[in-house]
């Protein structure tokens, strides 16, 4: 790409086919950081007001990341979650869409600085950028086991799955082999659950027709937890449930382990190595970094810790939301999932409108819509109050939610097909390996 | 990955879960290197016969080549036109498939070395390893204008030309603004035309309500040819309807202009520079680099001279066939499309078994198929024989003939609701970026 002008000598004359418009002033201007749920529930909310909106995100997409998994388990494909943000939102008038990274904000100066240098003023900001894993002060640990929080993330994991059964294949030597068709998940929340759950399930359903010298059912896979439990945000009962139901799809479970060591042979947990090709990790919260840059106090994931309007105290236009903010409800922290940013955002919007009207702000107050995880290809556990659900029924209603919440049509009726396909034909359809990157994932961007 | 087996202390101790088994022999051994259209038509023939089949590829994946264009084009994603080769030729109990690359072959000897060392002998071997572009003697050029040859180029063309635009959404310099939207291509062969002709549609149809600063209908893609026509392979009354379809389309043509200069500014063709932020290759051939271990005859394009049973002189054991091979046909070289590989396979696997069966050898006979290539999303141009088409009816054709030798019938679905979707919103679905790579492509794989 070029970032100076080309040289003048023997150029084609053009006249600038395409003058730049100045940025429209409708009104006050409101910058949001990051197109994930909350970010966009905000956008969303003030489209179509007298104020002027730029959503930034270092992405082009939006990622229905509850799905993230099944791009990992090769169920299915990169597209098949993940919208272009100016497609949802960029159609409005009083809307403008970027693709930028922000470094830093400057809460007094009201600024923010991309990376680049360049610097954007707001009158309302609202950081909804997310968080990342964390490898509990073990940064190294990182290049061996990679998590799974975006896109490149989950392709890497379906990469290193499929090729270990390539390697294992043609593997003579039976300790490595073995080695090689074992995989540990860190982390028993509903991301290391699904995970071990959709590999166990694609070892044993979809890919023994494809080799020939292992026998993949033959895989193990072995859930790894601090706690005591799998799913410690769910019911007890629950928690027992998806406990079985991980036993019955033949993953193992190690409970109240922590990882002590962790290296290309594998892991070390409760003084016990497990010899393991493959280790992913889906344990520990990082919140993203832009909130070191604020100066304000900060919990020890790194979240930005904001006052019941949601914004951060000292800098009343200052918002955070998301798995970035640390709220207190009623029953505690409120959890980093999707509905909760989404009730973030519309609030913030909401309380933007209100001052951008003169009228009260209101206090965040959060909804727990229930919480579901699922197990393998047609079992799940799922809560909400005092219902509780497991097995086929949690799945069933688990797939309808998930439908009905991705963002659009085409995307809701080819995941649909394929899950249709995938449950019919136990065909896992995105088997297809294509990255080049060398084994060690890239290191995360900055910022 | 583990490399040598871990540390025997404190393991948990389990028997071998996945004895190997030898490599069975019901016969003598053929080692087929390559699973593009050639490899698999070998494959195929000899499947349920008593000759023992080894399959060799550096990826995972067939690729159904003739589509690449259109995931650059963010019209497919990746997974609709690739399969996993092991579930398309897997399943037969005498061929075996392996994920592996092969460096160089040994034809005295019968045996060939892959990377990491190892090495396996063969009984006849069949190289199908296809080529990539050639870039005319300056590798250098080959960061700066990626080829479409493989999944990765094609997601790189993507994110190259949709970043392009979200680059100059934002850029305040007007003559960069402009080379930001102008797009080379180098090369008007049927890739170059395909995918000039796909980004000219993106970027009118597609992208226009995405972007609000640019007018993405402003955009300017310029398809350079070093002969004097593009399709030089088509009859004149075609080409010159390419051309004209190409020009309605918005793409401007340099003929008799081959590349002088190329660098992160665009390109001089023909004493003129063409500032431009995207330059794209599809021009260039240059067999894979395996031939040159051969210590046979090449081509200028480094393609294996082979004779009228497809074999290498001197050695009746080693056929090469499709994009590798150097094939005399009546009307001339044999061209690099994918029928002729097909047929060229079918003929190596006959002639194997009439060695194995003691019966003679049939000399190769190419039976061209006709040649197709689209312009935009609803033209092509299409002849076989002396029948000639152009427009919207050869467009049909072309669809026709594609969606019915795409490999799986699950792909056939996907595809063409995908065609179908575009078809009647214009819609480009897959315009998603995840790649985190730097703006050069990784250098290529050795061998």
């Amino acid at each position: 790409m070029p970032t100076t002008p080309a040289p003048t000598t023997a150029q084609t004359p053009t006249a600038d086919p395409v003058p730049a418009a100045p940025p429209p002033r409708t009104g006050r201007r409101v910058v949001i950081v990051g197109g994930g749920f909350g970010g966009l529930a905000v956008a969303r909310r003030l489209a179509d007001t007298d104020l002027h909106v730029t959503l930034i995100d270092r992405s082009n997409h939006h990622l229905f990341q509850p799905l993230l998994y099944q791009v990992a388990s090769a169920a299915l494909a990169p597209a098949d979650i993940a919208e272009p943000i100016r497609s949802i939102i960029g159609g409005h008038d009083n809307i403008e869409v970027r693709l930028a990274e922000v470094e830093a904000v400057q809460p007094a100066a009201r600024s923010l600085s991309l990376r680049g240098g360049e610097e954007l003023g707001w009158d309302w900001l609202v950081l909804a950028a997310g968080a990342r894993h964390g490898y509990f002060g073990r940064p190294e640990w990182e290049a061996e086991a990679p998590g799974l929080k975006t896109l490149p993330d989950a392709l890497e994991i379906r990469r290193r799955v499929l090729l270990a059964f390539e390697q294992a294949e043609w593997e003579t030597d039976p300790h490595l082999r073995a080695a090689l068709m074992t995989f540990v998940v860190v982390g028993g929340g509903p991301t290391g659950v699904e995970l071990a759950g959709s590999i166990a399930d694609i070892a044993s359903q979809s890919l023994p027709g494809d080799f020939r010298r292992v026998d993949t059912r033959q895989t193990k896979v072995v859930l790894v937890e601090a706690g005591t439990s799998v799913l410690g945000s769910f019911a007890p009962p629950l928690r027992e449930a998806a406990a079985e139901q991980l036993r019955a799809l033949g993953v193992e479970l190690r409970l109240g382990a922590p990882v002590e060591k962790l290296d290309e042979h594998g892991v070390v947990v409760k003084g016990e190595r497990i010899a393991a090709g493959t280790v992913l990790w889906a344990a520990g919260n990082e919140a993203s970094p832009i909130g070191r840059s604020l100066g304000v106090p900060l919990d020890r994931a790194g979240r930005v810790i904001v006052g019941p309007d949601l914004s951060v105290e000292g800098h009343p236009d200052l918002f955070v939301i998301g798995d970035q903010a640390h709220v207190e409800g009623p029953t505690g922290l409120v959890p980093g999932v999707a509905p909760a940013a989404q009730q973030m955002g519309r609030l913030v919007a909401r309380n933007i409108l209100a001052d951008h009207q003169r009228r009260p702000r209101k206090a965040f107050s959060y909804r727990d819509k229930g919480s579901m995880a699922t197990i393998g290809r047609s079992k799940a556990v799922a809560q909400l109050g005092r219902l509780r659900l497991r097995g086929y029924l949690a799945w069933l209603l688990w797939a309808i939610v998930h439908l009905a919440t991705i963002s659009t049509f085409r995307n809701r009726v080819l995941v649909f097909i394929k899950w249709g396909w995938a449950w019919f034909t136990f065909d896992r359809s995105s088997r297809i390996v294509w990255t080049q990157a060398p084994a060690r994932p890239p290191p995360p961007p900055e910022g």
